[in-house]
């Protein structure tokens, strides 16, 4: 803090044209947004009906009916719209705008007169709004609204859903300043980052104190969620027979107080996120040091080799420090694109590299293990094992799936996918008025400035099947600025050369700073990340006896497909070195990693007792792994990222 | 099937005086049976009120009121009067027959004129009797009345019970005979095994043919359960919002053509026992078959080495073959004690002793861990791994308990418990007209009949600890005829004497057939059961690489208090012996086991970080195992079952 936040680069300055995410990136164009408008108009076959826009032509009276789907389910829109915008910024599509035109036209006539806008209360309860803030999403529904808003606005200079969305803050501000509203807070944070974004497009300091206002009240007595059922006005939403269990929404103890990650996982880290703004913003050092520690206690004790975040099937919800199952865990995709919002955020207000490095480990693995390679189907639970016959309805394991569903019910994932991918250049680049920051290897060019003189930064690499990047600097006229570049915390002896020639690596909070005058410049950062075990702190009880198979930022995985039914029964032999290889072949070309180890001689077992005093013995056998992010692509099959140790 | 069942014994002609079991049969009436009628009554401070005494006086109309508590709730009175019953046939009790009585008298007012018993019904629903079979636990719990009918009737001679449930009886039969519940079966089985007893009483064909019918009705079509929420006059309880699954309640297939245990697992089990009662009256060899088929399915692919069935806390039920995690799973008391039932009945009627050792795990394992060993608190689930820090309420572990729970709200297993430990006498002694059979090694005696000639026999053994049984025959004169004695599977070199000379063992299915002029005998049958490692199926992905330590039918466990914390990070050696040891001080005396292994260095692990490339070592540990049905009654703490081997 007391620094100058590191900002992000405007998308249309950014352009992606790399082996390893261009892969997903061009789906979201290609497939996922036009896919998913079809899910938004019901008109995808075999997949449950979202409801989405039919409920807002209900609400803007265009059509009779009710409303159908989740509280939440207008959300799926505003993050539609939100990846549209992001794609509009690298591929134009006069088509597509066309369609979001429409939609922000039906939005607009789906608004109510003074600016409240969610159509599940329009339609189905109208007196009842603001009435259930713990379960109504109407806050949450409306904060994905506004970042749609501000992402549309900047992308396209159209301000006609900034204009709707500012009216709907306008009231929010209002209703919420109320006397009624003492302390009120949402169960479901998100309006909070919103509100913030609302804040840097319109100027209007009344919605970053509202923000402000929503982070300071959390928790504080008398606590609204925990009381709210006690309203005359109250309504049943989610007919929870359990209690309201105020981790849940993080409301157990006010913010500043807080110190491990609790509740629902999306609900957290969208909250931590809004909490590390608003510390910038006012400069308040005692919400810092919340975010740091909050921070260090999901890094540290909570959070899978993954990424992912949220070790309870039931609530979607962090446990206890070190609890980390593998199987029956929730790791939704969702929370950990909440862990890259917050991770990035941290990084640009304090500089440091150590959060890219948990970030580039959320979007790398578990984001994009959420979306299958063709873009058409989608994980909401990320599990590090998986065996598909145990994955049954109507059981604990239900909320694992072993292949990825076409559109949920609860769309929430997909589209978070595809406006999270569509904004990479946010992830990949900060800036500042004399510097630019490269945070992750991704191939490219930016049209970026250094003191006012525009430059362009062209990135080559391979990354991260290849650890050599290539950054070419081209400024329009002489410019001394500073170029910084994230050395990860796994990166083996690294070594930077500028115009073929070694220089020594200064690097300052894990970024390799050049300071330069720059014009026309090669630079070459390379290191060695050779694929490796990894192990678990002995207090995960889940992994002792266990290793994990790395490469860079890349989590491997064994997979059926590969290495046999039952992967239970396989051993790695961690004295053997593990060799990796491309393999064009398949997932679309990968650098697959082969282990030796051993396999339980499971004929040799005696009949057909469940028991016995016999064990049996083990041969050896060749291993293949994948990375993780790729995995279930190839038919249903068992997975596995935490493998025993011979 | 084909040969003559083997019949129980009078509970009155058996007495057991036992240094293990008498442990815990003497709670039933010191501690259970008064305790559970305070909490029927409501007067247990700190324990969720169970209003069942409450509710049939609002039913009888003898005090103003509503009903509370689950749609089940009367069957906890059901069960407390079966246990006295039992009780009562060993401990004459005059103030508790009295009170037993009293109950009795309430529970005719509370029976309605045309024989319709049930409070939550009669109270709060009277147009909706028998509306929701699926869900209601009409059936079920009048099932448990006739059970408590038939015992209170057999002890004490009094019948004002067992003419209250002939007319609920009758009355069923009348209902569902009608065309409108064609095909109709009870969501929650019970009512098949009940009114075969009451079969056996009053010698009521009708009663007998009611039982097979609803047998033979289960998951035929019209799939009476698929479909009954479609009618007009259905009334939902449970508000699950998931929808009927069939397997839930064993009605996906007919019950001949199901080959493995699906389900719930207490309906289950309780359904099979009925399947064996009808397959046995009505020499069905086809529904007998299917109870051998559905015995196999569980002891070879879904049970726990403790007896333990239930594999997911989600409905409470089976779920793939192999899948027996040993945290999150279920394994619920009523459930092993519904497994006890259907073994019995399957030795019962095949004379095999390998049902009996089944039996006896379910019992030894399960049902006892289900009770702390002062009997004033009970386990639902019986997990064989427990970390009490990842026991969360509102998580995917909520069902899981680190320490016993005083009375549940749903209170199905306490009850349960001490009719089936009031009954042990049932599961000890089987007998035909002219042999006794001898189940289970408990010292205590019998007062039997061979060829009508009053026979005492007395046993005296410290099983399970120990494995010498000495049996004292005393025939009121000289009689020819047979006793069978058990031969565990897990008995060594089994060595039978009679009078102190070696006799060549003859074993038939199990049981080892003496065949004799009885007059006055001493038989010692004795065998070796060192404690030992055990494997499990390496389909059992769950136990790979792990063993269990058991002694005879003894499962043994690690517990914190004795090893420590953390015991994920322990190994045993299992290369090395193990080591008996009987220790007075701990557990009211117990045989420990002592192993020898190997435990991480936790404290080698370099800074607080989550994954590390270094590995720690391991050192080495002297291990304490204790039996597992002794678990968790010295305090909160771990406990672990299957354990890493080194």
């Amino acid at each position: 803090m007391g620094q100058e936040k590191l900002q992000l680069l405007a998308l249309g300055n950014v352009t992606i044209k790399d082996d390893f995410w261009s892969k997903y990136t061009k789906l979201v164009t290609k497939e996922i947004i036009p896919y998913q408008w079809e899910a938004l108009n019901d008109r995808v076959e075999d997949a449950e009906p979202s409801h989405c826009i039919e409920n807002f032509k209900v609400a803007a009276g265009l059509k009779e009916g009710t409303f159908h789907g989740f509280v939440f389910q207008d959300s799926d829109l505003a993050k539609w719209l939100e990846a549209v915008a992001y794609s509009l910024s690298y591929e134009p599509n006069e088509e597509l705008e066309k369609l979001a035109d429409e939609a922000i036209d039906l939005i607009g006539m789906a608004q109510e007169e003074d600016g409240y806008l969610n159509t599940h209360f329009t339609i189905l309860m109208p007196d009842k709004k603001f009435c259930n803030l713990k379960e109504g999403h109407e806050l949450y529904t409306s904060g994905h609204f506004m970042e749609a808003a501000v992402a549309y606005y900047k992308v396209t200079g159209k301000d006609k859903l900034l204009k709707i969305m500012e009216k709907n803050a306008d009231l929010i501000c209002e209703v919420f300043n109320r006397p009624r509203y003492k302390n009120a807070v949402p169960g479901h944070e998100e309006i909070e980052l919103a509100l913030v974004k609302m804040y840097e497009v319109t100027g209007k300091k009344a919605y970053l104190d509202m923000a402000k206002e929503f982070i300071d009240r959390r928790g504080t007595e008398p606590n609204y969620l925990v009381t709210e059922h006690e309203r005359e006005d109250y309504v049943d939403i989610f007919r929870d027979p359990n209690p309201f269990n105020p981790l849940y929404s993080q409301c157990h103890k006010p913010v500043r107080e807080q110190d491990t990650a609790e509740g629902h996982a999306v609900r957290a880290v969208y909250l931590y996120s809004a909490m590390a703004d608003i510390a910038y913003e006012y400069q308040d050092k005692s919400l810092m040091d919340a975010c740091e520690a909050l921070y260090n206690n999901i890094v540290k004790k909570r959070m899978y080799i993954t990424g992912g975040i949220g070790s309870s099937g039931a609530y979607e919800r962090f446990t206890t420090d070190y609890d980390l199952p593998n199987d029956r865990n929730y790791a939704e995709t969702c929370a950990s694109i909440g862990l890259a919002m917050f991770t990035r955020r941290m990084a640009q207000i304090t500089g440091d590299a150590k959060y890219i490095d948990t970030m580039e480990r959320a979007l790398i693995n578990t984001v994009l293990s959420g979306i299958a390679m063709d873009g058409k189907s989608f994980f909401y639970v990320n599990p590090l094992e998986v065996w598909p016959n145990n994955c049954l309805d109507h059981t604990s394991m239900a909320h694992v799936k072993p292949v990825r569903q076409k559109w949920f019910g609860c769309a929430c994932c997909p589209p978070n996918i595809a406006r999270t991918l569509s904004s990479l250049g946010e992830y990949i680049w900060f800036k500042t008025s004399d510097s630019i920051w490269l945070n992750l290897f991704v191939a490219g060019a930016i049209e970026g400035e250094i003191n006012g003189i525009p430059t362009r930064l062209e990135v080559k690499t391979k990354f991260p099947f290849d650890s050599n990047v290539e950054i070419k600097v081209t400024a329009r006229e002489s410019v001394k600025g500073r170029l910084y570049i994230r050395i990860p915390s796994y990166a083996k002896d690294p070594v930077l050369r500028i115009g073929g020639k070694d220089v020594k690596l200064k690097i300052e909070k894990g970024y390799g700073v050049i300071e330069e005058t720059f014009k026309d410049q090669v630079i070459n950062l390379s290191f060695d990340m050779p694929a490796h075990f990894v192990y678990a702190n002995p207090e995960v009880r889940e992994n002792v006896g266990k290793t994990a198979i790395v490469k860079g930022p890349l989590v491997y995985c064994l997979e059926s497909i590969d290495n046999g039914e039952n992967l239970s029964n396989i051993y790695v032999d961690t004295s053997k070195p593990l060799v990796e290889e491309y393999r064009e072949d398949i997932l679309g070309g990968v650098r697959t990693i082969k282990a030796k180890g051993k396999r339980l001689k499971a004929s040799d077992w005696k009949g057909d007792d469940l028991y016995s005093r016999e064990p049996v013995g083990l041969k050896d056998v060749d291993l293949t792994l994948v990375p993780y992010c790729n995995w279930g692509n190839r038919g249903s099959g068992e997975m596995m990222v935490w493998i025993k140790e011979c």
